[in-house]
């Protein structure tokens, strides 16, 4: 068993009157890009130049304002990536570049190196603040540690006379949630008097879940604690920088912003040191499910996914919210059922509000397909084979044969597995439309005698068809094709007329031109019944095709059953 | 732009004196595992019946208590795998399984039949109940659906009489999250109604997020709220079921849990349906790591993995909390010295709790390594470099040396990426212990001359070295064996001897029997510097290799230079 004995909860502040649970996200929070820094640097293979470049461009036509492109003082790589950026002017006016570095003397002159020729830059300065690491790794006193960020800070002010663009400052006290609240508040207003911060000079105070330490409702009570204790809550915009230690960066990032985060930091897909920092695009398609306009583009998902595994190497797995391969997938019979109902009376209401069983977004608003929403396995019900005939291959199988169909389907499925849909369509075809056996259909002429009133029927029709081998031609009469067919076979010895349940429709796929007939027949004298489809540009064709399809069903089931 | 107009957020309960944010979790849930239902529907390639047995066997063996085996009234495959083990005698008399079926009455009567010889089993009913799919699905009444699970549990009651074994209800209003609180409780209260529910004879009420719609908050809101209306919140066990469709579902489990939830439905790794059930192992684990007791037993976690990507063919995904390739590795430099500078107090201490920087868990906890903790790239500094020189090869190189050693990394990384542990060692050895030109050391000699009082000196040190392909043989004077060693140097025309710094130990790692010395250097009457390191069975040995080492990085600075 396992030792967790070994482990114990961070005591963090106690918050009764929190208000955040009664709040509901309303707006975008400013939206800031670490996929070029903490992304990159967890990657096993960190992204080469060009790869950074064709990341930054995809951040910026995604929506992105703020982009953290690297620590430039570092590592030569990021700091040429910077240059490049600069020197081939690669960034719009309306984005703002972020740099990071700590508060380190030559680290942050190294910084300022990098920036030459921007006219304005975030420049992200940090220090690990948390009572472990001030005891482990820095074994330095509270005092000591807020002197590191007030240095950084210091100097960074003095360098931007020497820098001729806007220089937006952040601090980051790392490590924030395992730190005495009141200690990281003290820190950052210090930072913020250093700086001289005022609500026209606003400092990025960012606050990070360096690693993710409890429920994600504890850091929602952490922010709006110290967003009630700095200072001045104007002079700041309060940024959050969530991980995933826990599987719930997205919802510790969620109920931070409804505790007054302000900026949210992360990554395309969660891409981060460990298990990734918080996944932007979820969060972003979150608040968009929600009818808030989410201020990135994810319309076209699969190629911001395609940019990233490129980019980064890494895979989207199929279950990620949104842009997995799976997740607009339904498997459950009950659940295609539901969805192709929900369609359906979206469609035929005309809503304005998607609401469709099953499926949170139309996958169409990310640029997906609904065509494979619908997978085949021995899991699945009636409504999901009928489902895919229906949206794939336009027949609209009647309610009272999708159970018979269904089950031929599932014999399958439970041998096979999964089941493709042009497995279904084939099996359609073989089982009702290319049964040819014992009775093919040859040609139809259909006569019009309404005129001749001294004859009740209105209708003849004439059928030649190929019986066990043999032509034969066969006539009867109604008052319509299909009593007049129905009427044909059974004055010429073919015992199968109960016409139970008939219906049609014009083929809206494929072939555009062709009507679909369905009818269930059952034999004579007997329990036995059996639905055939037939299908032709002429309806009363297909009706005829229709009755010998099921026809000839009904002599395999008697043959079988010899 | 994304038409984001199209969606609107459900409005569900308020809850203003909520309590759930002020609570922890304080013991594990009933875990009740849905990994051969749930999960298996949404595979693309469904468990093969030996694929089944072995997962069953596998959550036997992570302890838990009850499983659901399947549909069985709906697959014929889910029907014989429960009498599989029905009649194989698989099922522990400590386990309970657990069989889903809608409230219908051929698939409850087929349900009983699966469960014939077994003394107990738990029959989940289900009917959906949202606002939703009672439009557009079901169209139907509040009273008509709520009959529909009355009935359901009636006939369930009814066949308990030719059921041999005892049989546990459970009810799930499915899509509960979207159906009013008010009437989900109404439809539950009269299902237990129905069934005679009593504190010795509970219900579960299983309460599915079936679609995740909110932030977990609501949904925590949701089960306290409901959790105060029941009638007899005694006769029953409160159950959920979350999925992921917003990335937050195991933040949903855990703030059910603090709402008052008493079991937990969900899967291995979060597979499932689209986005998936919440993952237990993620929800387990993060209890373990606050010194819960999870009452499962993932010491083996890689094991775990393994089985259930065989059975699923679904991949754990690298950044997967606690069981992904990538989760305890750091790529950042700072990470890397702090977990180091973590782990050595953390063991020098003998500290009762785990509490290193970066690694929330230890990872042997759940039987994984620390050597792929590090891995260098361009992104790290020298604290990684240190780290996989002392963790993986047992080197402890001296602190001032460390930078040196780290540059000479970073460069490599900058040129070729990741740089492998092996390739740092190689790098190591040809820079510092196998740069023998233009000195090479062939022999020394030592001999104790402390008896002599008539000689100041207490120690004569005789090298014999390889000069330019010369054999010298070198002999100098000291108060101990690195004294004389350096003055033999120094007297015989060698000018770089300025011992700046000297450390050594025990090769702990490797080859046990050796030491190894680091020296530093400054060659006469300039800046220059440089470290050496010397391997040998012999200290003394070991010091004059490391001198001679560091003069020859000195001989190839001068040489570089020209």
């Amino acid at each position: 068993m396992m030792n967790y004995q070994k482990y114990k909860r961070f005591e963090t502040i106690s918050l009764p009157d929190r208000t955040w649970p009664d709040k509901h996200i309303e707006k975008a929070p400013i939206w800031c890009s670490v996929d070029l820094r903490d992304g990159n640097q967890a990657l096993v293979t960190p992204m080469k130049i060009e790869e950074k470049v064709e990341m930054f461009q995809t951040l910026v036509d995604l929506g992105f304002k703020e982009i953290e492109v690297g620590f430039p003082s570092a590592s030569q790589i990021e700091y040429d990536f910077l240059r490049l950026l600069i020197e081939e002017h690669l960034i719009p006016d309306d984005v703002t570049v972020q740099v990071l570095t700590q508060c380190r003397e030559h680290l942050i002159r190294r910084t300022f190196e990098a920036l030459k020729g921007l006219d304005k830059a975030i420049v992200h300065i940090y220090n690990s603040t948390s009572i472990l690491q001030r005891d482990v790794v820095f074994n330095k006193s509270k005092e000591e540690i807020k002197k590191i960020a007030t240095d950084g800070c210091q100097l960074v002010k003095d360098l931007c006379g020497e820098f001729d663009g806007k220089v937006i400052l952040e601090y980051s006290p790392e490590s924030f949630t395992g730190t005495e609240m009141d200690y990281a508040v003290e820190v950052c207003d210090a930072v913020m008097d250093v700086w001289g911060a005022t609500p026209d000079n606003k400092v990025i105070i960012n606050l990070p879940a360096t690693v993710e330490m409890d429920t994600p409702n504890v850091y929602a009570d952490q922010i709006e604690y110290v967003g009630r204790h700095f200072k001045d809550r104007n002079r700041m915009i309060l940024s959050i920088h969530p991980h995933n230690d826990r599987g719930t960066g997205v919802a510790a990032t969620e109920l931070a912003l409804l505790a007054g985060a302000d900026r949210v930091e992360g990554t395309l897909f969660g891409n981060g040191e460990r298990t990734g920092n918080v996944d932007i695009v979820t969060v972003a398609m979150n608040m968009f499910v929600q009818g808030v306009d989410p201020k990135l583009d994810f319309s076209h998902i699969n190629d911001v996914k395609h940019v990233y595994e490129k980019c980064t190497k890494m895979e989207v797995g199929p279950r990620q919210p949104y842009a997995g391969q799976l997740v607009f997938t339904a498997f459950s019979g009950s659940h295609q059922d539901a969805i192709n109902k929900g369609i359906h009376k979206y469609r035929e209401r005309g809503s304005k509000y998607w609401e469709v069983p099953y499926l949170p977004i139309d996958p169409a608003d990310v640029n997906r397909q609904y065509e494979p929403i619908v997978r085949i396995n021995s899991q699945s019900g009636k409504g999901g084979v009928a489902y895919v005939m229906d949206t794939i291959f336009g027949y609209h199988l009647p309610k009272a044969m999708q159970a018979d169909f269904a089950s031929d389907v599932q014999k399958i499925s439970e041998a096979e597995g999964e089941v493709s849909p042009e497995r279904i369509f084939d099996t359609f075809n073989k089982d009702y439309i290319e049964n040819e056996q014992p009775l093919k259909f040859v040609s139809q002429k259909l006569i019009d005698i309404s005129e001749d009133s001294s004859n009740d029927f209105e209708r003849e029709a004439i059928i030649k068809l190929n019986d066990h081998g043999n032509i034969r031609i066969i006539e009867g009469y109604g008052n319509g094709p299909i009593d007049a067919a129905k009427d044909a076979f059974n004055r010429n010895g073919y015992p199968y007329m109960h016409l139970l349940d008939y219906s049609e429709h014009a083929l809206t796929s494929g072939s555009s031109s062709k009507a679909a007939a369905y009818v269930c027949l059952r034999a004579k004298g007997t329990s036995i019944t059996e639905w055939g489809v037939g299908v032709h540009a002429n309806i009363t064709t297909a009706t005829i095709k229709a009755m010998i399809s099921a026809m000839n069903r009904i002599y395999k089931r008697l043959d079988d059953s010899k």
